[in-house]
């Protein structure tokens, strides 16, 4: 499954899950990411997300598609991709 | 035709894009948006949003699908929501 997930996260917290996010998704603007991603390993990220976020105030939205191709992406202005792959 | 929109905007110029993004998507976090949206509108949001952009340092990033029913949309912890529909 191919998902779009986008966070508003605390400061406290960010660091944190932005290092998660990176684990299992592509950083794709500051705080959007997308990939292809598996129920299990999702789930698996759900679980974690949840350890680091205050829910009374952070927010995730997730986005899910069957198919990547059903999504038509386009980026205006600057690419701001991840400088590397390496956490 | 259904958006999801994700700016990423410096913060001179961040006021004047939520405004505009506004007239044209419903706010559904920081600097996410969706909506149906027709070819000929988005157009017309574009030509708009080029103007407020710097498009060395700003970027939106846009995915578009036919139909909203092909993503499934799920939010965790806050929903933050636009708290009055009016500009």
């Amino acid at each position: 499954m191919y998902v779009i997930l986008v966070y508003d996260i605390g400061e406290m917290r960010v660091a944190r899950m932005l290092k998660l996010c990176r684990k299992y998704l592509n950083w794709i603007q500051n705080s959007v990411f997308e990939g292809e991603i598996t129920e299990v390993k999702l789930k698996e990220f759900m679980g974690k997300a949840h350890t680091i976020m205050d829910l009374d105030n952070d927010s995730i939205i997730l986005f899910k598609s069957r198919e990547q191709r059903w999504l038509d992406k386009q980026i205006i202005g600057v690419e701001r991709g991840p400088v590397t792959n390496f956490l």
